[in-house]
């Protein structure tokens, strides 16, 4: 079986509980339309081209940062192959994604296919 | 005068003073051929599709974390248009780019074009 996976999301990570400011700020910053996800008001998605890594904002309770999403059609395949190069498995998030600190300490996420082209430029992993 | 600006560069910063672990794992985590800088050993560019915003590991004394560069043809008309909208400059870096930091706290830069294809899609800012 093999699997694929590929830079999936740039997520913006804002510490605390309202978007208004961050949506307000990183749309002038980046000349983009941020739209508030109707489901869920902790998340919302600035404008991309359609065949590049999406972008989002989201509210968090640590510090503010950046954070990659690796977006895969096998998640804990994905998982084992991470771990494999010294990454770790940090946590397992009820929203279905997989939280993991690689070696050089930067958290990301594996998550399910999310770009409407997946698996488009994906890499496969036998 | 319009200038233009546009996201440029997704920075992966590793504390340290060597690339050559980060290297080995974020060309593994995304399945792309990473390169060394040739002129300086304290950055790396990640392979990517050449009409999207780059992709560098660098060394940083800091933390490790990850940070956005917007690209931008006149890097102190955009200084100002961001500190306009709430965002500090915090150093003007001797390499040429300029530091800020967002309302939410995050840390970017300010550089000069360097996407080949610029301005391609950027925004024009009055």
């Amino acid at each position: 079986m093999t699997h694929r996976s590929r830079l999936g999301t740039l997520a913006i990570d804002c510490k605390g509980d309202d978007l208004a400011e961050a949506m307000r700020f990183w749309s002038a910053a980046l000349g983009s339309p941020v739209r508030l996800d109707p489901d869920d008001p902790r998340y919302a998605a600035i404008d991309r081209p359609p065949d590049e890594p999406k972008l989002l904002l989201q509210t968090v309770e640590h510090s503010s940062r950046v954070h990659i999403d690796l977006e895969t059609d096998d998640q804990e395949a994905e998982r084992a192959r991470i771990e494999e190069r010294s990454a770790r498995l940090v946590e397992r998030h009820p929203k279905g994604w997989i939280i993991m600190e690689a070696p050089t300490g930067h958290r990301f996420c594996l998550v399910a296919p999310h770009r409407a082209d997946f698996p488009g430029d994906a890499r496969e992993h036998p």
